[in-house]
C-alpha cells in the first residue's frame, strides 16, 4: 500500500462530524471555526513503542492510547475536545493494521463530537504523535495555579490499575482468563479520559494523573504556591487491584508513584465535590486538602506521616527515570 | 539533563510574543485565543531522520526544517501563522544540541507573530512533529479545489534546489566552498516558507511544492476538476542549479520532479500575478495556465510535448517510493 492509498483509506474513514469542521483531510491544511467567545486549549503527546505502550501492543490499543492520552490533557484543562491530527509513523505500511489503529482511535473519541481533520504517515520507527484541541469559554481555564487553601484534593476513577497492569503484561498469557488481570491490562493499555469540562466550573484546579498521583499533584502545588496534606488510605483503589496487589504496601505505592492512569486530580470547594460527582461517570473521591503551607503532607490512616511518599513527588521523567529533579 | 529540566530550558526561551496566547508551555494544554470572525487553520508534519533529512544533519537546520515545513503548508491554505507544537523524540538529551534546535526553529519562524505554544520531549528515535495553526478569514482559505481554467499557474521562488542539494549533499566536505553547493545546500537544510497570507485574496487555489512540482500541481487538478498546459522552460531556475547541474535535463528532472522545496503553486487570474508578485519577497514566474480539459500537458519551449513529464506526476510516496498510485 502507498501513502496516498492510506490517506484515502484513512480519510474515508474519519468523515467530519461535527459543522464547524469547514475543511477535513485532503487538502494542506484542514479549516475549523471555532465559536465566537471561545478559547482554544491545544496539547501535544507523543506515544513511542516499548516506553509508552509494550512493543507487542495490538493496533487497536495503541490508537486508543494515543488518542485518549491527549483527550484526556484536554479534559484537566476542562475543554471540551474538538478537533484532533494524528501523525503516525510506522515501519510497514499494513492495511489491517492501520484499520484496527483508527478503529482503536475513534473508539478512544466515543460518542464526542470529536473530529480527526489532519494526520500525516511516515515510514520510520513506530510512533504517534497526536495534538488535540478543545474549547471552552474564554478565562475559564482549569490550570494547575488555581488551588487555593481550603479546596479539597479529589480524584476521579481508581490509581495503580495501569502500573499494576503493566506488572502483569509479560506474564498476561499465563493469566489472561483472570477478569482482575483483563481489568488492570485494559486500565493500561485503554485509559478512559474523563469529562473534565463537565466538571470545569465546580473546580479551581485541574491536572491529569500521567506521572503518577504525588508526582502530578507535585506540579498542581507548585505552580499555585500551595500545599496539600493527603490521606494515603483514601486514594481510591480499584476491587482488582485490592486483590492482586500482593501486599497493602506495593498497592498504595502503585497508587502513589504509578503512571498511566489518566484520572483527574481536582481541586474544587467541599461544597462542591458531589455536584461534581453527579456530573462524572467515573466517581469522585476525596483524598486530601489544600493547605496555606507550602510542601506535600502525607498521612497513613492513623494520621502518622509517610515521609517516603513526600520525598518522592517527582514521578515519571522520560529520559532519567525516576527521581527527583 | 532530566525531561522536567529541559522543558524549563525550552520554555525559557519560547516567551509567547502573542497577545492572544493566554497561555503557554506549562500546563497541561496552552490556552489561545483566536480573533473574532477568524478560522483556523491546522496542519501537522513529521519528519524522520534518515527520511526527511540526513542523520549527519545539525541540530539547527532540523528544527528550522521541522517549523518551516509545517509554516509552509498554512501559507499553501493563505492561512497567517499563529500557533506551534513541537513534539521531539531524541535518543538522547543533550542541552546544547536542543540549544541549536530550538535556534533554528526560532529562526524559522523569524519575525513572524507566530508562538510555540506546546510540546513533548521522548526518548526514542530522532524525529520532530510539528503540528501548525494558523488564522484567516471566514471563507477565505485557499484550497486545492479553488483553480479555475483561464487561471494562470504561478510559482514562487526557484524549483529543484533542495533536491540538487540533496545530491550533492555526500560530497559537501569537498565542494563546501563552492557558493553554488552553499547555495544549495541550504536551500535543502533552510527551506523559506513563503507569505501564502499575503497573497490569499488574489489567489484561486495553492498549495506548496513538497512532493515536486509535477506531483503537486497535479493535486491541484484532481482537487479542482480541471487540466493544465505547463511550459517547462518556464519553470523559475535558480544560477546555482543552471550552473550545477550537469545536463539541460538533469535540470529539468530536478525542477519537476524534485521534493522539498517548498514553494507555493498558486492559481491566480493573469490581472493579479503583477500584485501577487509585489507582495512577496521570492519573485513568482508564470508557467502555464488552467485549461477546462482535465489532465497535464507540459510542453518544451518549442511547443512540443514531453510525454515522460505528463505521466510522472505522482511525486514521492514515503512508503513506496516514488511513482504513480
Amino acid at each position: 500500500m502507498r501513502e496516498f492509498q492510506l490517506i484515502d483509506r484513512l480519510a474515508a474513514r474519519l468523515a467530519a462530524r461535527r459543522a464547524d469542521t469547514q475543511l477535513t483531510i485532503g487538502d494542506d491544511a484542514a479549516v475549523v471555526a471555532p465559536a465566537p467567545g471561545q478559547v482554544l486549549a491545544i496539547t501535544t503527546d507523543t506515544l513511542i513503542s516499548g516506553r509508552h505502550f509494550p512493543d507487542d501492543t495490538p493496533a487497536f490499543d495503541i490508537g486508543w492510547k494515543a488518542i485518549a492520552v491527549n483527550l484526556s490533557d484536554l479534559a484537566a484543562m476542562g475543554a471540551a475536545p474538538a478537533w484532533l491530527t494524528v501523525a503516525l509513523s510506522t515501519p510497514v505500511l499494513d492495511g489491517p493494521w492501520c484499520d484496527d489503529f483508527v478503529d482503536g482511535a475513534l473508539a478512544a473519541i466515543g460518542d464526542a463530537a470529536v473530529d480527526i481533520v489532519g494526520g500525516d504517515t511516515t515510514r520510520g520507527p513506530l510512533s504517534i504523535t497526536v495534538t488535540a484541541i478543545g474549547m471552552l469559554p474564554a478565562g475559564a481555564a482549569l490550570t494547575r495555579a488555581g488551588a487555593v487553601p481550603g479546596d479539597v484534593v479529589a480524584v476521579t476513577g481508581t490509581l495503580g490499575d495501569a502500573a499494576k497492569g503493566l506488572g502483569l503484561w509479560p506474564a498476561r498469557a499465563d493469566t489472561g482468563g483472570d477478569p482482575d488481570t483483563a481489568f488492570l491490562l485494559r486500565r493500561l493499555a485503554r485509559p478512559q479520559w474523563r469529562n473534565g469540562a463537565a466538571v470545569r466550573a465546580l473546580a479551581h484546579a485541574g491536572i491529569d494523573v500521567s506521572d503518577g498521583f504525588g508526582a502530578d499533584l507535585g506540579h498542581v502545588l507548585a505552580a499555585s504556591g500551595v500545599g496539600a496534606r493527603i490521606e494515603l488510605a483514601a486514594l481510591p483503589a480499584s476491587e482488582a487491584l485490592r486483590r492482586r496487589a500482593a501486599t497493602d504496601e506495593e498497592r498504595r505505592d502503585l497508587q502513589w508513584r504509578g503512571g498511566d492512569d489518566y484520572e483527574l486530580c481536582l481541586t474544587l470547594p467541599a461544597a462542591s465535590v458531589d455536584a461534581a460527582r453527579a456530573r462524572l461517570d467515573c466517581g469522585l473521591t476525596v483524598v486530601g486538602v489544600i493547605e496555606s503551607e507550602p510542601g506535600l503532607r502525607v498521612v497513613d490512616a492513623h494520621g502518622r506521616r509517610c515521609p517516603p511518599f513526600e520525598s518522592d513527588a517527582a514521578g515519571w521523567d522520560h529520559f532519567g527515570g525516576r527521581g527527583a529533579v
